[in-house]
């Protein structure tokens, strides 16, 4: 029998905390004009890159963000064990198209904009259970390819509510390993799906607040540590609306998220970008991370960071036939 | 540092091999009047069984099913640690609705029709690994809902060709421990995308059938065993045509698979049923495996069986986009 790993209800202490050994990004025009300009390894210069289609310009995001990571880190595609992606279209379809060509053994994982914490307390579990050493995860998500599939297709020029966010363009990967240096996956917390009742899909940040503080609350518990243990809290995608609601939410419960609490979709457009509510998207948690958290993490600026992804889990038919919005938030405690 | 439990370029070897200690399964109609008739917990009467919609009879089938696995184990929900699930439907919709309910830490995956087989692989990581002590892993699939998002809508009455398969309507549960009785898993080998240019969505046996052989060769090349060394093989949902196929890739490789290989998509239907070229969908090898072999290993009848989930990746866009079809299989090793 091995250590027991599982903490409490839903989380995870690793045993031997895996490495984030790099992580990459490349985004798109918007992005890169963003707060987070310097912090992108390639910024496009249109939406679709040269592509035929949206869907292959994200794919072919999500395939140059990981050999990238894979490069920053010094290896080659062979050295990976496995990889772990998703994105937002239905089937994958983007992860699917870039795992044809990069050729490694691959597990497709689906939570919607959470799932770059998924596959890193994937990852991080196929590390620390022993059964490899090094694996790549990554996210895409495109803002054409989002809005066509989940609300208009953007030629439409429907106009959106203020409460919408907007789906970032842009892919993230990151290097999970058992040796190296740099921060380390130290613990996770698994989510339950929540839904309470939120119909609209152009109002993901209010859907996804409750299920963010579930899954906040659920660590704090499992862990025995108060939201002061971490420099900074980090939620993926709630975007201003989702984020007052979570810190209102976390202080009926006696929590104060104000002191050191940020979410992912107020980082990357600037206010007169008019995202409305800010970002969305796997890529929202996928490039802020990728991009300015992780080498913050290395240069020693953040000593201690959890980070919350957080997925909307709708879909057109679901919302076709007026049913409301599950949602989940996984987290993923990342210390240097 | 672990035990490293990788072996090979694909494979894994359990430590400690985590038991399967029970499975439950639930079909319509038709699947009810196949062959494996006497095997399912239940048959439904229609393929919407009082629901408003397909897409919520699928998801009640899924939840049924893992109740079903969670009651026969003597368990209850709460002893769950961790529920790992997937769907064919777009954004995993009857899995989210399913887990709103039941309310435990939950992993979506998605690997189309192999999922199974990649749940089960994850489940066994996390148990294996020392994370839990029981995971519920869960597929499900219906002929409606299916062919209204891939095809056409039943309703329309589009004539089938004769190498479409009949997306089964069912579902499948099994719960992965650490203690217990029963089979285990042993060992998994994690597919690589495959695709070798089939564009026809009706003809997922073909596109799929390279993908389990190139899974299958990597497994007796990591593990060093020779098929010989199981009872039976078993494909997930390969169909008549793309069983011939995958013995024939075989052969040119040097292997002969006819002495103890079968495809779960040929086990459900009989002939006059009209299925066309068998069974497709996650819950071709749910339910078979679930069902039948399941309780063929528990009896002794089998002693050493290989599962290959095999999974079409391709999405309605992809086909409308012209492009061909990614594949992938994963494969599970499990001994009474």
């Amino acid at each position: 029998m091995p250590v027991n790993k599982k903490r409490g209800q839903q989380s995870i202490l690793f045993a031997a905390p895996p490495y984030i050994t790099s992580t990459a990004t490349i985004v798109g025009p918007m992005e890169g004009e963003g707060f987070l300009h310097d912090y992108f390894d390639m910024i496009m210069k249109d939406n679709i890159n040269g592509q035929t289609s949206w869907e292959k310009c994200e794919s072919y995001m999500l395939e140059w963000a990981i050999k990238k990571a894979v490069e920053k880190d010094g290896s080659t595609l062979d050295d990976i064990d496995y990889m772990l992606a998703g994105d937002l279209l239905n089937q994958l379809m983007s992860t699917h198209f870039a795992m044809r060509s990069l050729g490694r053994p691959f597990l497709g994982l689906y939570g919607a904009c959470s799932t770059l914490a998924e596959s890193m307390l994937v990852g991080a579990v196929l590390i620390d259970g022993g059964f490899g050493n090094k694996v790549a995860v990554a996210v895409s998500s495109h803002h054409d390819t989002a809005e066509r599939q989940y609300r208009f297709p953007t030629e439409l020029g429907v106009q959106r509510p203020l409460v919408s966010q907007w789906t970032v363009t842009g892919a993230g990967a990151a290097i999970v390993a058992s040796i190296g240096t740099g921060p380390r996956i130290v613990a996770a917390t698994i989510g339950k799906v929540v839904d309470m009742g939120v119909k609209d899909p152009n109002s993901m940040g209010p859907a996804m607040a409750p299920a963010a503080v579930a899954t906040l609350w659920q660590h704090f518990q499992d862990t025995g540590r108060q939201p002061s243990y971490y420099d900074m809290i980090y939620t993926g995608d709630l975007g201003s609306v989702g984020k007052m609601l979570a810190i209102q939410l976390m202080q009926e419960k006696g929590l104060d998220l104000t002191p050191n609490y940020e979410d992912c979709g107020c980082m990357i457009y600037r206010e007169e970008q008019d995202p409305h509510a800010g970002a969305s998207g796997c890529a929202s948690s996928g490039v802020v991370f990728c991009g300015y958290l992780y080498p913050a993490l290395l240069q020693g600026k953040l000593k201690k960071i959890l980070v919350v992804g957080t997925g909307s889990l709708h879909s057109s038919t679901s919302y076709q036939q007026k049913e409301s919005i599950p949602c989940i938030a996984h987290a993923v405690a990342i210390e240097m």
